[in-house]
């Protein structure tokens, strides 16, 4: 590139492409650099949906959108309960699994939560191997149906049948009540993709003990604000997605009083549980964030995404006040960390509903407040912040209780807005693990993964065209 | 001052005064500034001690500190046991009350450690008031004595007498074994200055509840490695001395199955007691920390401090290799967030043993680790970086263990090194709680200390002149 020459005194407002802005500094002169991009890379339809949903929309999106973002920053979800699936999931009764992410057929579905619903199949007792669990779903004697879509989040391939204790978290100003599955715990288990009989058992003592167990804790302890527990953990060094550490120990001596007054060999059982369980606190946080979408998801005429899930084949999203899913292929976990002898040729693509943390300020939005995940990852705490500076460039608002430490206490990004993806061509940024595509072995790894912009491009189109 | 006019084309390098590189900024041209002051403001002893220190003695001083360090750094502490302290704390026995800090007369002894010693007599069943405690101190009828000299060190005003309970803790590749008091936990009680009938119970409840339940947990347990649990704590926002909540956390959970067998009625108390204690872990760090000085202080000719410790009235610090301490005045807790209604003016000088930790890389050598702390102490995230690289400055290593994430896991400053501090003029910050000075009502704030001069510059002189 030719050089060009500046005069003695200059200082340069450079917009665009930084190569010139690069050529000033060199020659030692002030020059500030603005970040600009064609909006949607000129895409027509984009731009026309932009102009719109910024111009003659914006007064009835920006208003939608702060009534979203008050929703999803000021409600304070409870642990309330812990119940039998069955007798509280809305639909989840007979012969019903729900599972992660958009609906899907049983042919399209991944290895991974293949192998996982199979798992909840023979623990619900409905069939004794995986051949015959696969066959009684083939047959339509098993129905299979999005979490999501009963009010229940749950994490990367977890399956759920209705046997199952789950998490019952109410937002009382909302009047919403939103599920999860109990967290399964580390190793070779079904959430990873695992089906053995170890894998099995694991879902059994989920059901015998640690359900009963921490539901007498939880009666006894009173219902627990989760988000103020969400919040400390924040300034723990957790992003409260890939990490939950401190937010689960913040949880675990909570309730030792009643912990502690359990009593007999179970409780050790229960114990050892919790103490091997670094992730038990996602599935709360899911849940909670879940009840926070409940209430926004009310909301009419809204560009912010309240849904956001992947099934390992498919990524789906809903903006608030719509019942569509907008679906695109689920993406690859690109920024990521593998176990050794595991590369990106044997990972399942992205999986799982945890995103949802993402839409009311955690995981990406987060990454800032936790340079452990960020190491997990692969990457650095630059890395990270620039995650979650990401995820601000395209929210509607900013939390008003998850506060970043390394970043001067500001909130972090709540509420995905389509406009602003699309805008900017910058997708969510969700930390997750990564399964084994195909070999039942579990998790193989972690990264940062990037949302499909297809189906923000969808759901903007819908919204204002 | 007048403008330094400068030529078209022009680099600097500025040596002292930063106002002429200002100047030279000013007028758009590069400049780097070397921080440079007079050593030690030109004191003559202290520059002849110096010349020494960092001349003919150097490879002695050098080689003492590089082992020194390579002990603070690399010793591996235990948790062992909880035994009472007449059966195991050398010295502690008849009529003996170990307090913090520097040995002091009774006379000279500030208001809170008087009320926290009689408190102790009390709880040891010599006096039934802080009157007659007094009396049975100033006949000589109970001995007073510097907790330091007796393997031991305890936070605040802390008083130790022989019934009391004592986490013991041994550094098996030192040989070494040291004793803490447990942790009395928050509010009016004795080692915030409080001797009232309600602070003296807290005494009894450690001895008789806490103290043998705790003894079964960490018998049923096995030994803790204490480090290990810290430098996780560092990563989750403690700075292991203002704050131990993340680090105290992991602990509660690593004990969690012996904690859930113990049963009864008092295991409902420890709980509760263990729930509402922040700062339970402070003094298990502290005897941790106490380990490795007395493996360090083995080594002979060392310009490094092995020993920091406050009365209240006294601040001393000893050098590896030397029993003698070298006392000064203890400073004002200078920056520093008062509670409401209370000021400097009411405040109690520093006390209390818990600086051992900065000398292993704790407490203000981790400050950068804990925005919280940098909050709690009425300061910023940057003030915290500040005061981690203060103590950077004059430190003879770097912890191999100890890493602070937000300056790219660096790890933090180990071994005080008193040429170092009598050059620069800096002296140690310490992150501590600030006691009322004569109302006998507990703790009124927190700051940040920063060590007297005095006492460094005499170990200095002693060492090499």
């Amino acid at each position: 590139m030719a050089e060009i020459r500046l005069p003695a005194e200059v200082a340069v407002v450079n917009v665009g492409l930084s190569a010139f802005a690069r050529s000033v500094e060199q020659q030692g002169r002030p020059v500030a650099q603005v970040q600009w991009r064609i909006p949607a890379d000129g895409d027509a339809a984009a731009v026309a949906a932009l102009s719109r949903a910024y111009g003659a929309a914006a007064t009835t999106i920006d208003a939608a959108n702060a009534e979203v973002v008050r929703r999803l920053d000021q409600g304070a979800p409870r642990l309330l309960a812990i119940r039998t699936a069955a007798d509280v999931v809305p639909g989840l009764d007979g012969r019903t699994i729900v599972h992660c992410g958009p609906a899907i057929a049983w042919s399209d579905t991944c290895d991974p939560l293949r192998r996982s619903i199979r798992a909840a199949v023979m623990a619900e007792g409905w069939a004794g191997t995986p051949e015959r669990a696969s066959a009684l779903i083939e047959s339509g004697q098993v129905t299979l149906d999005a979490a999501n879509d009963h009010d229940a989040v749950v994490p990367m391939a977890t399956a759920l049948g209705p046997s199952a204790p789950v998490l019952v978290v109410d937002n009382p100003t909302g009047g919403t009540v939103a599920y999860s599955a109990i967290n399964q715990g580390p190793g070779a288990v079904p959430w990873f993709g695992v089906e053995s009989p170890a894998a099995v058992e694991r879902l059994t003592l989920l059901r015998q003990v640690v359900g009963p167990m921490l539901r007498r804790v939880i009666e006894e302890a009173g219902p627990i604000d989760i988000l103020t527990l969400v919040a400390q953990g924040l300034q723990m060094g957790d992003d409260v997605h890939m990490r939950t550490q401190a937010t689960n120990n913040l949880l675990i001596r909570h309730l030792l009083p009643q912990l502690m007054t359990l009593g007999g060999a179970e409780a050790t059982t229960l114990a050892n549980f919790l103490r091997g369980n670094h992730l038990f606190f996602l599935n709360i946080a899911m849940a909670a964030a879940k009840a926070l979408t409940l209430w926004a998801e009310q909301v009419d005429g809204s560009s912010v995404v309240t849904t956001m899930a992947r099934n390992g084949t498919t990524f789906g999203i809903r903006l608030a006040g719509s019942r569509e899913w907008f679906i695109a292929p689920a993406p690859p976990v690109g920024r990521a960390l593998y176990q050794p002898g595991h590369g990106p040729e044997v990972a399942a693509p992205d999986i799982g509903d945890s995103a949802v943390l993402e839409l009311i300020g955690l995981g990406g939005a987060a990454a800032a407040a936790s340079p452990a995940v960020a190491a997990f990852v692969g990457g650095t705490l630059d890395d990270a912040v620039a995650t979650t500076e990401e995820m601000d460039l395209i929210s509607a608002g900013r939390s008003t209780r998850f506060k970043l430490p390394i970043l001067g206490l500001r909130g972090s990004a709540v509420g995905v807005d389509v406009r602003k993806v699309v805008e900017t061509g910058i997708t969510p940024r969700v930390n997750t693990g990564i399964l084994h595509a195909s070999a039942g072995t579990g998790q193989i790894g972690a990264g940062v993964a990037e949302a499909p912009l297809r189906c923000f491009y969808d759901a903007l189109l819908s919204l204002v065209l």
